[in-house]
């Protein structure tokens, strides 16, 4: 008497559940069969077989060919992620590009738009519009490979919650409805797109969940993530997971003070990163139209491309040794524009932390210190998220 | 066939993580009922009869008097947790003082003894002999009161894992097999503590534990925690947890560079915040002997009082606007010195939060930038920790 209710096992939870576990674990392997995916998970070959048959039916996978199971028994048939049906938006906003991308839920890149353009000259209102315009070219060229939008991810240059850019001072915006405004211009130009759930994030942070789920990374889970753009972003991933902080915004360490007197930034501080090592602060300094012709010069060897980038090492040394001391990680990651000037930035980063940093929380070593890799970048990420949330809940991304 | 067998419930396990639940409603309660228990943990009243039955047992509670429970039935007996038993040794060890403290389950501080003593003095055994002797000296008063220790906490003034200091540069320590070296001293000056469990940590993070198991923070989860001591300790907890980085060293935010062509620090690099904001640097910088003098000289308006800490606050709100813009946290908490120096401290450190943090992520507000409690020290964490770890799992501490 006075026992309270046991607690009901919820067996539609449980079932939602599986099919995410089974669907994951057929997206991990690439291919696999019903008796490695029941022998991965742990549950019966019919509990799995009934499993199957649903996302198969949803179209989530597929079946091709045959092959052998490797034990006794039937040979099993193949099963895949479909490579139509439902796929990752990504539509990346920067400063002076867009970016959109559609993934399928094999992960391949099927259709990849940039426009370069500068966005800092046009209303929000209308970025978010131009956005809409590519990425409804983009679902278009799509469709025509089969694939409907599961989802749309928008990466942004700013401090973003609640679907709104709370504020990006690169692009001059103060609290912009992004995602309904975003929503609204995509729904004007294709109107099926109309109840299409749209996330929205800082890019730095997209560009950190590419890397992390690349597959590039191998065991790392606790990095710091730079993208240099026109400014500097920042994303702090620990044990797999983005650090958030109290409201979203964590990360912001191109607004790290690298010399207290220096150049006003457009943040209202002085002497922020990227001041330093931002595109257009790095571009200015050594001269350069635009990175490829930087890393032209400094190919070549010319004096000012050179000292330039020794010069804008230095200070992303300067303030990941502090961010190394704060947090800690197994290594740092430089994405964005960063990559293809390692050859030259490197020495002066890697020169910093050696310095700089409590000495038992670093120890120089070529993996500590990695570009992004080629493939990853913040529009990529966005697509990710979406597709991670049709994995996570397979049933509430059914077809519409 | 072939069904996996069933996970079976772990009934001994249940039990021990059930008596921790009944131990830590009773501990947060203060004083209840094992009726008030029972609604609050959701277990039926003769379940929960039964484990308070074996917590009264182990000397974990303790009843007193008769009280009503406030509904229909018979009146229930209060239940406290013990004020004898099992208590926390808390032992901080500093460059320029060691501080032990006995605290009992209730929460309450027993014993506390504090020697001034400069530990850069005397080799890493000898020092950890010295805190032992105090500790011993402090169990024994702990042993009038009918306490004994259920383990110890060594709060440390360095990067610790594994036990063992790998670096402690204001102490000039390496790799110095703290724990080890602690529990043999404490086991020759008193035979019965051979197997008491000792874990270690860094002083700061034991400082934010205090703060943050002290009550006195509200809803505050998510918080940066300094130390001003010799030198700055930093701590970052999030959502109620320490954020230990992927080695369990972050939070060293008294070497976040401050002024990169500033004097040399101890760890190597230049222009760290403890050389402007750490005791010595500020004293040093103020003229005054101790902390007491720096107040009462900043107290009768003594200009290079004010201006000392007018700068030290610049370079302490300087580093900590580097830290908020990475963490993105909902306050920052002042401890070791700087709480009795705040008045003089707190203006310049809010000038620059409110200048140099990203505007979204920082809006001045005197709850955002706030004194440590008065009764929080690492020492007080340390000995937290223990008792955390009994109302864990009060099996593990039953009576030796």
């Amino acid at each position: 008497m006075n026992q309270p209710p046991e607690p009901k096992a919820d067996k539609s939870g449980v079932r939602r559940h599986n099919l995410s576990l089974v669907l994951r674990t057929v997206h991990e392997a690439g291919e696999t069969t019903r008796a490695a995916v029941a022998a991965r998970v742990g549950l019966t070959r019919p509990a799995v077989s009934s499993l199957v048959e649903q996302l198969l039916d949803l179209g989530l996978l597929v079946e091709s060919g045959k092959t052998f199971s490797g034990q006794a028994g039937r040979p099993g048939t193949v099963l895949k992620p479909a490579d139509t049906g439902p796929a990752g938006l990504g539509v990346e906003i920067n400063v002076d590009y867009v970016t959109v991308r559609v993934v399928d839920l094999t992960g391949t890149d099927r259709v990849r738009r940039t426009e370069h353009l500068d966005n800092r000259d046009a209303t929000a209102a209308d970025v978010l519009a131009r956005a809409a315009r590519i990425a409804a070219d983009a679902l278009d060229a799509a469709a025509e490979r089969h694939l409907a939008p599961a989802g749309a991810g928008l990466a942004l240059p700013g401090l973003v919650s609640g679907g709104t850019v709370r504020q990006a001072p690169n692009l001059g915006w103060n609290e912009v409805p992004a995602e309904a405004l975003f929503a609204e211009a995509l729904a004007d130009l294709r109107p099926g797109t109309a109840d299409l759930p749209v996330a929205s994030d800082n890019e730095a942070n997209m560009a950190a969940l590419a890397e992390l789920w690349s597959g590039e990374l191998g065991d790392l889970r606790t990095f710091l993530h730079l993208t240099g753009e026109i400014g500097v972003g920042g994303a702090v991933v620990v044990h797999g997971e983005l650090l958030r902080g109290a409201h979203g915004f964590a990360g912001e360490i191109g607004h790290l003070v690298v010399d207290a007197e220096g150049p006003r930034c457009r943040c209202g501080s002085r002497g922020c990163l990227e001041q330093y090592a931002g595109q257009a602060a790095l571009l200015a300094a050594a001269g350069a139209t635009d990175v490829p012709d930087l890393a032209r010069r400094a190919g070549t060897g010319e004096p000012s491309a050179l000292a330039a980038l020794a010069d804008a090492g230095r200070m992303l040394g300067r303030a990941l040794s502090g961010a190394v001391n704060l947090l800690d990680p197994e290594a740092v990651v430089l994405g964005g524009i960063y990559p293809r000037l390692m050859p030259w930035l490197a020495p002066a980063v890697a020169g910093e932390l050696a310095t700089r940093v409590v000495s038992g929380l670093w120890t120089p070593d070529t993996e500590r210190l990695r570009p992004a890799s080629a493939t990853t970048d913040a529009s990529r990420g966005a697509a990710a998220l979406v597709l991670h949330d049709v994995l996570s809940d397979p049933l509430a991304y059914a077809p519409r």
